[in-house]
């Protein structure tokens, strides 16, 4: 059991992004967030980099305990730590200890979860699911977790049944910053109408996607479309194609979304009048509830260092 | 009339690379290739780009007629040269003169084709289009030139009735070059069998597209699958996705492929049983005879230079 006023820290190290959280017990007293995710670093970059971010929260009297979820865990990240198989309960995750040079932090990483078939995998998303099933150990149904790999995940009794992910964010990006199409859709602004209609046209006749995407061009040439329009279509024909595959998940189904308060809002807006039930969670919150529960839950001192 | 014994120089100028071919008459008797395409260049920079690379070909005696087509005549090319509309004959099409400072070159540059619904655009496949009507005046049917941005259309008596515009080749690249997927099919090879299989997952559930993308890396991640298998089912969905939105152009019709030979074997391969007939010619072959038709036939004298 955790010591109310020890001092720990928690990470969650993604593929894009470091954020650190201080935390005396379950309370967060300082935090940095960093663009050093897990692909821009080298294997033998990750100590200095967390160290680096950490410094000022370190003692050179005690050892602090760095509990950490995400990529970090990947083949490309520290270390890699194995897969749990589902179907699996979120609160059962494995742990791996790097060596570290630096005496004054201890770190652990869990692991993420992998689906035999289909094939899938996430790293990060197991840990914002054990966050949720504290608060609400009797859900069962879907959970989404929207992003750059769009997670769709089934539930019960904490445990991951089945799960697919979708390229979604990682898509949109792509095609927005280097195809033909960057010229048309270089705004950050989205209209909500007009993402709707995009996701509907996807829904309707998926068929035409590739061709959908070209006109984006050619309305753009043609007719004057605006940026806005056209980057609002763009976004809508990604979601809509993430829609279209994950039906299974979320028709006439009780949903959970875990995401950032912005892409809750879409998914929120596309999906309302097709689902059962709806509700959104904070990814951030979740995530520090999940690693809370397994610096309390966890049992450190058997763990094998690698 | 031409001039048999004429010199002049014909331009493919896209949007990736430049070719200039000197031709005396209808033969060419030198050519050049550079990746100095239209993306890459300023709009000031065309003529300096187009000199530099024929210089060898000038002489200071005479001005020689240069034929351009293709993105050179976008709004980001050299000059705009408005389109002509759809339907419309491919052998009429308009052509532009842009100011050149140097004495020893005309330079002429070939419209592009508009379609105002759905809206689609091309430049450059239209002067390939005539270059193929040349030999074959009655084909009535499809045509497909498959590409960085595969273009599908229905041609009737040296008409374009309508034309469809997939980005089948930008987002295999995109996908390949900057998608977390990239270290799963980092190779060039493509298995024809897997390609194949890979088509028909998309023929026959195209929802599941985007999940799919995502399983070439889990795939590669749990259970090995390796770089080639996983770049020929990359391959293969792209050109699924195109196939799905342009079966009504190819299902038991007659179907003419005009693409480099590499890309013309794939798309036969994959069309062969469901299509009446199919028969296939190089995209470079056509662009030489469109060019040539249109120096033959335009009446240059009376162009007005922008």
């Amino acid at each position: 059991m955790q010591n109310k006023s020890e001092k720990w820290i928690a990470v969650d190290w993604g593929t894009s992004n470091f954020r650190a959280y201080l935390l005396e017990g379950s309370q967060v007293v300082d935090q940095v967030l960093t663009n050093e995710g897990m692909k821009f670093l080298n294997k033998n970059k990750f100590e200095k980099v967390l160290v680096n971010n950490i410094s000022k929260w370190l003692s050179s009297n005690n050892t602090i305990q760095v509990l950490a979820s995400g990529m970090v865990g990947a083949k490309q990240g520290w270390i890699e730590v194995p897969y749990t198989e589902t179907p699996c309960s979120v609160m059962k995750l494995k742990v791996l200890s790097p060596k570290v040079k630096n005496k004054k932090i201890k770190v652990y990483i869990l692991s993420g979860v992998a689906q035999n078939y289909p094939e899938d995998v996430m790293r990060g998303e197991e840990t914002q699911l054990a966050g949720y099933f504290l608060n609400h150990p009797n859900f069962s149904g879907s959970i989404c977790l929207p992003g750059t790999h769009s997670k769709w995940v089934k539930v019960k009794n904490y445990e991951i049944i089945n799960f697919n992910t979708f390229l979604t964010g990682e898509l949109y990006e792509i095609v927005k910053n280097y195809s033909v199409i960057k010229h048309s859709v270089s705004t950050e602004q989205i209209c909500e109408n007009t993402l709707l209609e995009g996701v509907d046209k996807i829904l309707k006749n998926q068929g035409n996607f590739s061709n959908e995407l070209f006109q984006l061009r050619a309305k753009h040439l043609l007719k004057n479309q605006t940026l806005d329009e056209s980057n609002s279509l763009l976004s809508g024909y990604f979601l809509g194609l993430e829609l279209l595959g994950s039906k299974h998940y979320w028709y006439k189904k009780d949903v959970i979304l875990i995401g950032s308060d912005y892409l809750n809002h879409f998914y929120e807006l596309c999906l309302k009048k097709e689902v059962n039930s709806i509700k959104k969670f904070s990814s951030s919150e979740m995530t520090l509830k999940g690693l809370n529960y397994f610096k309390n839950n966890l049992n450190f001192d058997d763990l094998m260092t690698s």
